[in-house]
């Protein structure tokens, strides 16, 4: 079979560290073993445009893998090339990169390694939290420039404790981020799902749910955003419900850049009606250097927590989701069941119980 | 009587923001109460050598008012000068700027507002640890200039679940970030401290004492130190005992910049013996532009997460040390005791239990 994978590059940092597995150059180290099965394996980061790499080998290749760091989108238009494409694997959680109803129209299954980075991202949103609440950019800022004048940062600096932090999606990455906030005596943990979490999950974190979005939001001084991106999340955080949250609050979105407007979330931020803003996903990936979430600051010189898109990549998510793809291509090859809560897709079906993909948000919590 | 209060300059934030209570501007909002109890109140923020108005004042003060964020060193010999000085009274946690043996002496108290912002410095510190094993600085200094190089981020970033994380120091501080990292799952929570925790503290929060310095010290791959200035801590971590951490050991302190030898820990980020170096505090304050914690960086370009001091002057943290401050000074004119909390110093006496310093780390966990 050929096996295609779209990776982004690592250049000199991969050569020097080779546990960077999701790196072109190291392959997710599955090369001595796809081609001792005999398969051919091709892995580039080339994925724009009918000239790439990915347009090219998409003809003939019966296994696909991407991820979402440096995602190689599979449109509806490029599946119809794809004569024999059967599977593709998201070595990573999150395949909205994929149009998952052309896939089960054509019977392509959609598999992701579904445990292999919720706690990286769950790390990076308690983080992202943390540093802007507490004014950490400017204040690192003033430190290394040679600086040092305490009012101007201490005038933006809040502490978590006592404040209202609601999580938009309270699935096995939102419930993660719950978890983790119970011990800084938050004044109120509130999340905000299709569904509600069962009642022992939601005692034991001790959250709220708020069945109205707009209610929701005016209720918390953090909106954490931990849903998946589809046609009912995609600009869902616009200029619209942006007049429903506090004056001031802080949004953080570590789940897909699009689930807000790029625009309208730069704006808030520059009028200070969000007082921050921190993430790791774009609406276009790599970002392009004037995207508005690059230089966006609020009045007082903070609230910008952005970073590119890495945090389900760090070295110990990478080995996770580097045998998790190859226990998936295994799986394949030997006409093993795989793993349910891997399954985005079947052949040809959504999985019994997905009527819809928030289903995803809420089954492994 | 004649009051002096040491504070930092807020310039145009403090006129903005009238919550930021601890600057001259702002003067603790004690200057309407003060002045109608028939008391001079004096506000600066000069604070050294013989011409500052600190020296020139501190001869005929009664009561003075530091902060350790823009301390005012209260020395043997300008005690020696401050012939109607009865109280000092530190508002926010850590007396270290004043020497407290000469104060025993000279029966001079000295109090400070003890639960006013320990939770703001657990939560800096979990801010912090979180920070350097996730690599924050440089990817989001690549997501501000314009860059996007996933792979120079990723192969230094890590999660914090699995790692054995340590605090020296498990007192008033040191246990509330304890508490806060247990849902992380890490490794193991270690503890050193002079003297073991309560069982039942101890079993909450699953820690394990480890008794011998340099013995803890290896096992950890995040090291955070929680513990208070003194001769027994002053250039506690230094070239010496860098030597048994684990090589690539991130290292975070929040509590005495003296605690750590600069130069020592500067160099051992630079050589990639410590990942990262984190914290607000500084051996001088303000520290001098050229300081080496400033500009130290490891050797892939990260690990340096300073800021200035302000953990423990948030806008929340300034109403409680604003609050205390008030209290403490009430008591005392109206002859009521002080919470033994607050009480570093008594009148002629260390606290009966407090043999030495260290003691504070623990009484209130």
């Amino acid at each position: 079979m050929k096996v295609l994978a779209i990776l982004y590059n690592g250049f000199k940092a991969a050569k020097a560290e080779p546990r960077l597995l999701g790196t072109v150059e190291n392959e997710l180290g599955l090369r001595a073993y796809l081609e001792s099965q005999g398969h051919e394996y091709i892995v580039t980061s080339s994925k724009e445009g009918p000239d790439s790499d990915f347009q090219k080998h998409i003809a003939d290749t019966d296994i696909l893998i991407t991820t979402p760091f440096h995602p190689g989108y599979l449109t509806k238009e490029l599946m119809a090339k794809a004569k024999n494409l059967k599977v593709c694997v998201t070595a990573g959680v999150g395949s909205d990169h994929v149009d998952l109803n052309a896939a089960v129209e054509r019977k392509i299954q959609v598999l992701e390694v579904s445990g292999s980075n919720v706690v990286s991202v769950a790390e990076q949103v308690m983080m992202s939290i943390l540093l802007l609440v507490r004014n950490f950019v400017p204040a690192h800022e003033q430190a290394i420039s040679g600086n040092w004048q305490v009012s101007d940062i201490a005038r933006n600096a809040f502490d978590l404790e006592g404040k209202v932090v609601g999580t938009l999606g309270a699935g096995r990455i939102g419930y993660r981020v719950l978890q983790r906030l119970v011990p800084f005596n938050t004044k109120e943990l509130l999340y905000f799902d299709y569904k509600g979490l069962p009642k022992e999950a939601e005692q034991a974190v001790g959250a709220r749910r708020v069945e109205d979005l707009k209610e929701f939001v005016s209720q918390c001084d953090v909106v954490t955003v931990n849903a998946p991106l589809h046609e009912g999340t995609k600009g869902l955080i616009n200029k619209d419900l942006l007049q429903h949250f506090k004056p001031g609050a802080w949004l953080v979105n570590t789940a897909r850049g699009a689930i807000c407007n790029a625009d309208d979330v730069a704006a808030a931020v520059k009028s200070g009606q969000l007082r921050g803003y921190a993430g790791d996903v774009w609406n276009v990936q790599p970002a392009p250097a004037d995207h508005p979430w690059r230089s966006m600051r609020n009045p007082l010189g903070g609230g910008n927590g952005m970073t590119p898109h890495y945090s389900g990549t760090t070295l110990d998510a990478q080995t996770r989701y580097a045998e998790g793809t190859k226990q998936i291509l295994q799986n394949y090859f030997e006409g093993k069941p795989q793993d349910p809560g891997n399954v985005i897709v079947g052949v040809g079906e959504w999985l019994p119980d997905q009527k819809c993909l928030e289903v995803l948000m809420i089954r492994c919590w």
